[in-house]
């Protein structure tokens, strides 16, 4: 303990924010009520799945349960209706409750920690809260898959450029490339489920490390708390962030996609591309420049990647080479997790309200669409698969024709087919059905490709997955 | 085209590596033969495949098919003989083979290149390879797993101290610690397993990104490259590398549990410690301290955990808003992943290693697990269970025997039985079947428990998944 | 706008968090006053410098000068003492302040905003913020420093192991060991004191981008706001975000560093190694294990890397590839560098405490460090200089002394002369004078070396730059 | 030792790569010769360096000096012709070279050893590299500001919009564009020159760690390898890698803006943008659309900040929490500092080669510039300036003639005089010297505005400083 003289060399040596010395820095690194108040239900749910196994295997008594139950449901209510008083002296979430419930109950509060420790206490209420950010994370994504297949289906016939390099390479259709959104978030909905699927276990019972030498019941708690099933290995069920990794993970890789996205809208919302209009509600305007709108929602979904790739390195960073079974490096592990979480969610919300608003605009991108010859594969492929051309001649012959396009100002839909035939004799009239952007989208009915029956094949089988 | 007398003032302006100028710079970026040749064979196999299904669909003769099959086959032998000339000229593994086709069976090597563009190669090509990759690491992971497994047998009674913050907390067992690794890389196998399943999906026949207008079969190019089944949008297909991503983060997951098991393998070979002894295959000496053993392949097991989070953060920001469909950052994908894949490869095989030829000294750990009165919390859940004491005022008497034995300088076990009860009359000699750190570890018979028996009910559990 | 309807539709389709709809999600994606109210002494400081500037040229009267100058103080005043009334309507902290100099001056708050945009004025506070936290930086590595140059002087003396793969490789000092941390955190601050240099310009006076036609006198403002000059181009000024990744990058390097000694003292610490002991202020107990102590705050240290990392890879990750000038997504920079600059001042602050209160276990060190034959490159040496044998000779005479001295286990120091002769007939009785780890470390007087002479140099070195 | 039953059951255990056992793992893991024998030419020069000074003091003899001398230029010789052959089992760079020494001189090879350990000769050969490759950086960040001073000269007064949020905002000229991007680079130039000056120390002479007690000069060594002075710590000297850590850090933020303006030429490239068109040198076509151009060099740029971007995270990772002095994780450290040197040396002059062949067109950019009301500021700040209206008012006005001028379909600048005095009687003609795209730009003119003479004075000031 640092004395009074200690104390007073302290103010000097520590002044500003530390001022009262040692005591204060080490309150501030090591309280973490700040943030894991979020787990108070999950904590008092913990808590009355675990007293009342105790009674049920007689190791409390059910009057001691019963007055265990009463006092954690009113310190709920408190923490709910904001009347309970939070101490940063009490350090955490769990102690804080402690204390309460010894005020409430008296001596029976203690009996709670029978065969039980802070280490699989905390364990289970971060798991618990976990499984529910992950649940919600599956709703989520299923509601920005239903409002791509809503616009999907709008605009299965919407031709746009399908690009490479950002530059117009084959027309596809609007509704196509939603389609693609939908199987990148359905992976990382699968993902989410993946994950639900392997941390459904209950921590609960592993104590401090060891497990006990009472004869409690896991699976109990287990069922209790809705968990498949307990944790097979105590020292692991203490020591294990593996579902914390695995949630920043999958939410980096769904960032990403989001990123993509937003990065689409940023540049389709230029007035130089000019193929999508942002609603109000998820834009910024100018009080000088009435008609100016700023994708300001799509630019911060884009840069939250930032923020959970940070969180993903942040708690891969903690946990490296940390020995079992628990260091107090861990606690680091909760806020990089909600903040993470709450950044996703977020952006999953904006994406979805975004996308459901926004306006394409048709006629821009079918013009885009059609310019650059984009249609030349299609002039390449028929010459090969109507007039038996050899590969490497069909090109050639492309190459010139899309030159006297070029020369001519013209689109290849436009030339003349004399002119064409001059090229080679072998081409006829019905070259013309694969030279439009939109003969050119229909035809691409390979499995998964662009041509409208596809597009709507695809959104009937993920309408049946929502 | 840099003429002459620009390549003259280039010569100047870029010295050194890129006297050549623009030419050499953008050969050096954009070449990715040097890496990706690695692809050889699933370059191969794919083209098999998609001429096969060429012939099988009437799009091009039998007598191609033949012609490239036989042509590809002797390409194969090529490369794997060393013969096969690659020239960074012809920038990929694609297009070197295309070349070397055209050279050995002419124009009818074009004809391999219907209804397919580099796009869609390039993705069939590499998840081939990932899902090989992703097999071979589901592999090493049993491999370890069982290495824990033998370990876990024979030491399921080897009482060790079961750490907090790495000071001594309660008695576990060797065996017990195993196990928990069991778990840990159970769950990572299990992540690999999930991995496989989500991305068992082939993208050949997606094209450019569109799909295409000839009557391909792209469910039968699945089956023949042993994929479940085809990708569902042609423009996703050629845009997704989910697959590379989920497998750096779990890689990275799976690091990080390589890494606490290094760090323990480390700290434990200290003379301070001298729990375990690495071989002499897993150890450097000196040359003049002969008994000096340094745990270099734990070291640089730790460190591999660095390599693989940078390789996930590297291809984590190269996709961050990339507009799709592809964008040549992607080509930045390859390199990480494989030295993602052989680092985790390695470093699995090393510890795999490390574990089989580890000597344990059981005399050292148990001496440690005795030490510090780790069975306080034993003396405390006997005072609750047994004597009926509040939980409150056993961890009182307890402090007051661990004081007193302190005082005495005696471990808890070896206090007289007189002497307990001056704390608290309550206190039989039964108490004494608590004391010891065998008796701790045994009575932690809860479920998942550091109980030999619980340890060997794992153990069995987990036989049955190899 | 969300018509009432559309509201309805909302409610159910939002949910939870999001129930009222679009507004709400933009609203909570949006605003950010929520954390940059933490720079309204910037805020109000950057202003009062612009209106001073622009009554001195004549732009706005003094009158008005004096209004705005006086209702920002008067904002001061109730931020300070927590009566403003901050309105997330508002956005973020500038458009708070500015509505209220509105309510408190009227018209007269419009020509604040001469010559100025939001732009610029968030990024002159940011700077501003920025090198005070610099500055704050500067001071505490100073601190930390100090702590260590007085542990080094009390223990120049004190042997302990010299490490390399955590086993024991020759005898060093104490005061040794700190003294290779003072170079490190010395070059931390060189780093800061480089950054701050560096970023010591304004960007007042950029206005949105491109500059303003306003007769300004921008050399003004940055003088009266402290800054050495102002920035040189309008575009970077609003764009660039480098200040804020060099001091997440410094850091993270400083974090390292920290987390380099953390593990030194949580390994130390542990009943094995016994080196030093912790204060009670910064190690927690156990309530039936009195004589236990963890290192918690070691620990938290440890584990602040992995946040500070975090905060930088993020920051690394919005700023990728986005176009100049100024895009939403740099609003995200704010929270990472304010979390990891609060993280390193309290892991500075915590780490000097812990230093300070160390009780060094000089007794547990000298003896670790006459252990494993530590002073066998000494004899090796003499032998080489003293008895002028070759190099390989020298070694292997060596090895043939450890091997001996294991046998009949004693130190190296303690076998008899005529056993050293019998093995090689050079080595005299002044031998000895090398086998002592006391010995050993005084012999080591190479600049920057573990003799104490050496080291007092360097400690001298270095009081004179604190 | 494995014997050659264990041999037998590691064919079986292990399989494929690692057939022959723990041998070839640990091999495979431990050896570094694959990447370390890029420092061939920095570990002959520092070996040539501390012979010269054992020499000098008396330590070796200078007949020794000179066959070590010429026995190190052979070997020189040897690897720079490719006869030098390297054994991985000699593991690294050193023993390669140490051992081919003793074939060409045999016992004086070994006094080359006197005084010196692998430790600090591998921390000078590495810092010998680095500086070396900081200099190479700092060359190439001048060629490349020195290719956009060139552009900006030339287009100090081509008008282009200014964006924000990639909305066009205000106009500006591409050279005051392009003289953003010399302020950024000429910050990371700066960065670059600090961490040379900050790691231009010596640590050759720490030995293993402690110093040596033979009486070597150590500032002789660091002044012939042109290092500043000696380290100053020898603990320090043998743990340090910030050289490695800030090299990678300033490579981060560098690479960071090498891909903000890969992603503005990606953007720009685009037809609908086409503001600039790519020399066919840093471009790749397609063989049937002869027009199109993508931007490979631009995007391969853009990619390279997610692999530099990992190694910072790589090597953050393995320094996190390592103990002093030496730990073997410490040889990670190479490969990622190596390879990002590559990718940054090879992005710097891909985007200078860019960036000097790039064609602007200056019609498509004053067009966009144009377009949008860009110049509606302008009216505000000259109501405000020149009419004397207040801010709030001036703003008022300006909505409604870019209002009327919407309506009308015309820019703000062909409003008739009438018209704009019908909304504010104040307005006169010389309002329309505001209103143009050219003249907003003139008006620019506070200090580093975008008015061209502005432009030209920065312009100025960095050619002096080439």
């Amino acid at each position: 303990m640092t004395d009074k003289n200690n104390s007073d060399a302290s103010n000097q040596m520590w002044g500003g924010r530390f001022a009262s010395g040692p005591d204060a820095i080490m309150e501030e690194i090591n309280a973490s009520i700040d943030f894991d108040r979020t787990l108070f239900r999950q904590d008092v749910r913990g808590s009355l799945a675990h007293a009342n196994m105790l009674a049920n295997t007689g190791i409390i008594t059910s009057e001691d349960r019963d007055k265990i139950a009463q006092g954690l449901n009113t310190i709920l209510g408190e923490i709910e209706n904001g009347t309970f008083i939070f101490s940063r002296r009490l350090e955490d979430i769990h102690m804080n409750i402690e204390a309460r419930l010894s005020e409430l109950i008296g001596p029976a509060a203690g009996r709670l920690h029978t065969a039980r420790s802070r280490n699989d206490q905390v364990a289970v209420d971060f798991r618990l809260w976990a499984k529910e950010e992950l649940q919600r994370t599956e709703t989520a994504l299923t509601g920005l898959i239903g409002a791509f297949l809503d616009q999907a289906e709008v605009h299965a016939d919407t031709v746009m450029p399908g690009f490479t390099h950002l530059q117009t390479a084959q027309p596809v259709t609007f509704g196509h490339h939603c389609m693609a959104y939908v199987e990148m978030f359905g992976r990382d909905r699968s993902r989410v489920r993946d994950c639900i699927e392997r941390m459904d276990e209950s921590p609960l019972g592993a104590a401090a490390l060891a497990g006990t030498g009472f004869a409690i019941d896991r699976h109990q708690t287990a069922e209790s708390l809705d968990f498949r099933e307990p944790t097979r290995n105590s020292i692991d069920s203490v020591s294990d962030r593996d579902f914390a990794l695995e949630f920043l993970s999958l939410a980096a890789i769904c960032a990403t996609h989001l990123s993509r996205l937003a990065e689409e809208i940023v540049i389709w919302s230029t007035p130089q591309f000019n193929f999508v209009r942002l609603s109000d509600s998820f834009s910024t305007g100018s009080s000088i420049m009435p008609q100016k709108k700023n994708p300001d929602a799509a630019e911060l979904v884009r840069a939250k990647t930032g923020r959970i790739n940070g969180a993903l390195v942040a708690l891969l960073t903690v946990m490296k080479a940390l020995p079992l079974a628990y260091s107090k490096d861990m606690q680091e592990d909760k806020e990089q997790v909600f903040d993470a979480a709450a950044s996703l969610e977020l952006a999953l919300a904006a994406m979805t309200g975004m996308l459901r608003d926004l306006t394409v605009n048709g006629a821009a991108m079918r013009a885009a669409a059609g310019s650059g010859y984009s249609t030349a594969t299609d002039l390449a492929d028929w010459l090969v698969r109507e007039a038996g051309l050899p590969f490497r001649q069909a090109h050639h012959v492309t190459g010139r024709a899309v030159a006297l396009a070029e020369e001519k100002g013209l689109d290849l839909a436009a030339l003349d087919l004399a002119d064409l035939q001059a090229i080679d004799a072998k081409i006829t009239a019905a070259v013309f059905d694969v030279l439009t952007v939109d003969a050119s989208v229909r035809s691409r009915t390979s499995f998964g490709g662009t041509a409208p029956d596809q597009v709507r094949r695809q959104i009937a089988f993920w309408r049946s997955r929502l």
